[in-house]
């Protein structure tokens, strides 16, 4: 057996961290969740127990992988993260390596996300294929010609920030309209308030309450009711959700796009109008092959394992 | 000296061809440039002619490179081409072998003129970079990792049309506010014909002679006078191009962003403001390295180069 690799998702509220063998990935080892706390020290100590429990109750891990969701650079250093507002410029793979002692890879969620559902999940045996998490936000990881792409900084993969409307609602980023806007789960949020507040939504407005209260899953419970306006609440955010896809296919023509973060556990309700929605939003789309959209195959363990399997790679 | 490589640009207008070795492929051995005639089989005599004729000039010619505006597959099928509109599903790569007897390549011209910026222009020893045509339509070419990027299928660069406007102007190919509709050479006679409507380019309506006649080259000769309705045009032209290389960015992380195409033309007139719109698109514009933003090196004979340059290294 190979040495055990430890992999962990750093999450805007909660750490996820697994061991797996790099030999047979999909098998778990051990898994253990801590939530996350606020600033990049903290977050070192929080990552480096959650690894010495790991640890401790497997043996002994060779190699440890650690996906963040933010921009991480080639020298391991966290330069930015949204979803981890107190932490910028923080040298995590230098400060890991010193604290676990052992090699520790650090890289973007998503890129981690990609490449587990690369040689795991829903994308083994496709060498061009993008992985698209939607949650609070919206990340990417890319994987072309059968390789991981970083970029020239390491950054690649932001298209949450793809501008798509000008004139849409502002983003804290400081622009305005960007996907995420639109196509995560505070996209969601934030179209269903629009139409709770129209009058639209009558069951989900009693279901959250309030009017302002309306959250994504509020929608998504009426919708397995069957209710007509969360229904077209979601067929609406769909359509946003496949115009990014699209414009991500106009640009890198993959053979397979998959789908995580929390918002896939909407199941069909969110894949089948996404799907219907992106075959008029692509470019030429009767003249190109049909890129199947699915769900991530390792579901929200894919950017933990695939962190696991990066750390062992790279070893 | 290696065998003699014909790198053939094929244009919604014209074809250029030209002739180099690829030791030393900024050195233009023979050049001629042909109209574009219509219909797929006269493209093939077209650029069959043109390649007898560059071979008679130069002696022998050992490959062919062609560069064609459209999605062209792996089997060097062009599939679709919006500039050629009477040219489907047209297997150029397996008539032209027919034709001309020697090694012919097919690929998109963008991807071509990325391909030669990479090996011999401004993108010289940049491993990661994109290359963005402002012609007519808009095309790209990725080099990523020092890899020429394709897709799965061959159709990877097509952000002109990546939407970026949903409620922006009908495209010809069906959907509405893709990128090309703001800055291409189209896109810039659209917003000067608006703000000409508006009153607000009384100059421009001079030189154009009517304000349903104006087009870009109206603005930049009023420009160039110094003609503040058609600066600000300009910028709002520049504005639009600067958002799309931001979203490119994003996404791809580039090392250098290369423009080509005609309205390169136009000189700092549109490379300035450009840069300046793009600081404050692109996301975390104040942590990331900047990205220089620069005229293709090779100009206008790029994709050209760039075709000889990926036959003679298939070769």
């Amino acid at each position: 057996m190979t040495a055990l690799a430890a992999g962990i998702d750093v999450g805007g509220t909660k750490i996820l961290g697994v061991v797996v063998d790099p030999e047979d990935p999909t098998t778990i080892v051990a898994a253990q969740r801590v939530p996350t706390p606020r600033g990049g020290d903290a977050l070192l100590d929080a990552v480096t127990e959650l690894v010495r429990a790991l640890e401790t109750s497997v043996g002994a891990i060779g190699v440890v992988g650690v996906g963040i969701p933010g921009l991480v650079d080639q020298d391991d250093v966290l330069r930015v993260g949204p979803n981890l507002p107190a932490v910028v410029d923080y040298p995590f793979g230098t400060a890991f390596r010193e604290r676990l002692g052992v090699e520790v890879s650090v890289d973007n969620d998503a890129t981690c996300a990609v490449w587990g559902e690369h040689r795991a999940g829903a994308g083994r045996d496709v060498a061009d294929l993008v992985l698209v998490t939607l949650g609070t936000g919206i990340g990417a990881g890319i994987v072309a010609g059968g390789r991981l792409q970083h970029g020239a900084n390491g950054f690649a993969g932001e298209p949450g920030h793809m501008i798509v409307d000008p004139h849409g609602p502002p983003c804290p980023c400081g622009r305005r309209g960007c996907w995420e806007r639109f196509a995560s789960g505070s996209g969601l949020g934030r179209i269903a308030r629009d139409a709770a507040l129209a009058g639209q939504l009558d069951r989900v407005v009693e279901l959250a309450g309030d009017a302002e209260l309306v959250r994504g899953e509020h929608v998504t419970a009426a919708a397995h009711e069957g209710d007509a306006g969360a229904l077209a609440v979601i067929d609406r955010f769909a359509w946003w959700v496949a115009l990014g896809i699209a414009n991500l296919v106009n640009l890198l023509d993959p053979a397979l796009v998959v789908l995580g973060g929390g918002l896939v556990e909407m199941g069909a309700l969110l894949l089948a109008p996404t799907r219907a929605s992106y075959d008029g939003l692509v470019m030429a789309g009767d003249r190109r092959p049909p890129v199947p959209i699915v769900v991530a195959g390792l579901g929200e363990q894919a950017g933990a394992i695939g962190a696991a399997l990066l750390a062992a790679d790279d070893a």
